[in-house]
C-alpha cells in the first residue's frame, strides 16, 4: 500500500513548491514533443494524446505546450521508447509491450495475457507494486512511465473459419503481436506482423487466416467483417491494455514539482477519456457489425485453457531468466488472485444480473 | 456524442486562457473550503476529497488552497447540497443521490438500482449525455456538479438470519438509505435510518434485522459480521456509485479557465484514486470477513427480480411526473442495453474466464 505516494512527486517537492514564491521558476514556459506510437485513424488511441497534450495546456494557461504527433510523422511507432530514451523526443505516448525485446518486464506495464482487467490493472499500478517495478525496467533506458489510457478488454479478432477447437489453431496465420503471439504460437499458430492497411487484402487472399486488432469501433473501421466474417472474443491477451506516456527522466527531473503534479494528473484525466469514450462508441459499432452479418463466437474454452497453460509456463520460462519480471509477475499474480476473487461478488455478481435482465 | 466537451471549460473559454498573457489573473491566490458528507472514519470516501484538494494545491503551486472538512464538522452531511446552494461554502463532495427529495433526477447522477457500473456510468457522464441532463437538474440550486469518485459495486449487506426468498423480506427491518431503501419497501422492507456508530447495537440487540453500508474494507470496520453473519451480494442498488464534487455555480464561473481545468481534472484524477484504493483494500477484506466466519452469500434470484420489477414500476411513476428524469432515464436505459450487449463479449467474458480461472 503506497497512497500518499499516488500522484505525488514526493513529500518534499510538494511542499517546497506550496512553500516557494518562485513563481516564475514553478511555471515557465516550455513546449515539448510527443510522438504517439498510432496513426490519426485510431482517433481514440491517438487522441488520448492528444487530450493529454490539451490538459496540459489548459491547466498551464498554455504556458506548457505539447505538440503530438502520430506514429511515423517525425518517429516511427515501435521506435517511440528509443527516441524518448536518446532525448530525440521528450515524450511518447506508447504501450510499453511494445518493448519487451528490451525487458520482458515492460510487458507488466500494458498487462499480460490472462493478467489483470482495466480497473485492476490500474489499482494495481498505484496500489500494488506495479508502479515500482516497471518504472525500474524503465530506468536503464532513462525513461519515466505514467499510465495514460486503457483499452478495456479487446476483442479476439476475425477469423476466416469457424474455430471449433484448439486443433484448429494449428497452423493458422493470425494477425497478431506481442505476448499474445508468442503465447499462441506454442499452440502452432503462425504469429504474422501486418500493418494496419495491408490486413485487409491478406485476408481476402487468404495470405492470413486471422487478424485482431482492438475492439469493435477501431475494428469496424477495417472492414475485416467482410472477408473474415467470425469474430471473436474475448481478447484474452489484453483483457485491460494500459497505455503510457513515457518520458525522458532527465527532462521529466527538469520539471517542476507544480508542472508534474499536472502532468500526472492530465495523464489520469486522459486515461479516462479513453476508456470513457471507447465505453460509448464500442457498443453501437458492435451492433453495427453483428447487423452487417458478422458472426459473433466466443473463443472455444479448449483454446482459452491451452493459451493459459502456454502463457503460464511462457511466465515461467521468463521468471527463471529475469529477476524483475518474476517480483513483477508475482506481485501481479497474488493481486490477481484476491482481486478477481473479490470481483466474483462485488462487479461480476451485478455484471451478471444486468447482463441477464438487458438481454431478456 | 460530445467528445470535445469532455473536460474543456468551452473552446472559446480554454483559448482565451491561451491567448492571454494576464498570468496574474489566471492563477490567484484563493482559498475554498470543502464540505464532505463523509466522516474521516471512512477514509477512501472522505479521502477523495482530501486527495483531489491536494491535487489541485499541487497543480497551482499552493495558489488555490481548498480545506476540506468531514461531515458534521461544519455542515451536516445530508446538508451540504443546501449549503453550497446558498453559498455558505463553495464545495462539497457529496453523492447526488443525497438530494432526490429536491428533484428524483439527481439520483441518475450517483447511479440508480439496476443502473450502470461504474465505467457505463463515467461514460455515461461524459459521451451519453448525463452531465447536461445532472447539471440541468442542479441548476435551480445554483450547483455545478463534477464526478470526482466511484465506489464500484457495493455489498448487500450484513443479515442476521438467512434470505431464503422474497418472502422472508417481508417485515425485514433494514439499515438502508436512497432509492434502494425506496425499492426494497415495495417489497415489504421496512427502511431504516440509523447513523453508522449506532447500527452495531441495532443489530446486536435486534432492533434491525440487517444494515448495508459500503463494502468490505469499509464495513469490516463496523464489526457487523458478528452478530450478523450472512453477508450478501451484490448491492444492486449501488452498482458502481459515482461521488461528486458540487460547486456553487456564482463562485464555478469566478474561476479562471485554468483554474476550472485543474479542478476537473483534479477530480478525473481523485475518481481513480478512489476506485484503485478499493480495489486494493476490499479484497484482502473480503479475506479477512470470511476467514472471520461470516457466511457469503447471493441474493437468492427471485429476490432481485423482484426488487427489479419493483425498481421499474417505481421508474416508471417517476418519470410520468419528472419530465427531466424521463429524459435521464430513457438516456441512461439506452446507454445500459447496448452497453451491457457489449459488456457480455468484452469485459465480462474476460472476467468470467479469470474468475473460473483463478478460483481453479
Amino acid at each position: 500500500m503506497k497512497r500518499r505516494a499516488f500522484l505525488t512527486a514526493g513529500a518534499a517537492g510538494a511542499m517546497a513548491a506550496v512553500a516557494s514564491p518562485a513563481l516564475a521558476q514553478s511555471t515557465p514556459e516550455i513546449r515539448w514533443r510527443l510522438t504517439s506510437s498510432f496513426p490519426k485513424s485510431l482517433d481514440t488511441i491517438y487522441g488520448t494524446a492528444e487530450t493529454f497534450a490539451r490538459y496540459v495546456r489548459e491547466a498551464t494557461g498554455g504556458k506548457f505546450e505539447i505538440q503530438t504527433f502520430s506514429a511515423g510523422e517525425i518517429i516511427p511507432g515501435l521506435q517511440a521508447l528509443d527516441a524518448v530514451s536518446n532525448g530525440s523526443i521528450e515524450m511518447a505516448h506508447t504501450p510499453t509491450y511494445f518493448y519487451t525485446g528490451k525487458d520482458m518486464t515492460l510487458g507488466l506495464g500494458t498487462g499480460i495475457p490472462f493478467g489483470l482487467n482495466s480497473r485492476l490493472q490500474h489499482s494495481w499500478w498505484h496500489f500494488g507494486g506495479g508502479e515500482a517495478i516497471v518504472n525500474e525496467a524503465m530506468k536503464p533506458f532513462g525513461v519515466y512511465s505514467i499510465p495514460c489510457g486503457n483499452s478495456g478488454t479487446q476483442m479476439g479478432g476475425f477469423f476466416r473459419k469457424e474455430i471449433k477447437s484448439v486443433e484448429d489453431l494449428k497452423g493458422l496465420k493470425f494477425r497478431i503481436g506481442g505476448l499474445g503471439g508468442a503465447v499462441l504460437a506454442k499452440l502452432g499458430v503462425v504469429p504474422q506482423q501486418i500493418a494496419p492497411g495491408d490486413v485487409y487484402p491478406a485476408l481476402e487472399r487468404g495470405t492470413i487466416d486471422a487478424a485482431e486488432f482492438v475492439g469493435p469501433y477501431d475494428d469496424e473501421k477495417l472492414g475485416l467483417g467482410k472477408v473474415a466474417p467470425y469474430y471473436y472474443y474475448p481478447g484474452w491477451w489484453e483483457g485491460g491494455a494500459m497505455l503510457h506516456l513515457c518520458i525522458n527522466a532527465a527532462k521529466w527531473n527538469e520539471l517542476t514539482p507544480q508542472y508534474q503534479a499536472i502532468v500526472r494528473q492530465a495523464c489520469e484525466a486522459a486515461n479516462n477519456w479513453m476508456l470513457a469514450k471507447y465505453d460509448a462508441v464500442n457498443p453501437p459499432a458492435l451492433a453495427r457489425l453483428v447487423n452487417s452479418g458478422v458472426h459473433l463466437r466466443p473463443f472455444p474454452l479448449d483454446t482459452i485453457d491451452a493459451a493459459q497453460k502456454a502463457a503460464t509456463a511462457f511466465y515461467a520460462e521468463v521468471s527463471a531468466k529475469n529477476p524483475l519480471f518474476k517480483k513483477g509477475y508475482d506481485s501481479m499474480l497474488a493481486f490477481r488472485k484476491e482481486g478477481y476473487t473479490w470481483w466474483q461478488a462485488g462487479e461480476y455478481a451485478y455484471d451478471s444480473y444486468m447482463i441477464r435482465m438487458t438481454r431478456g
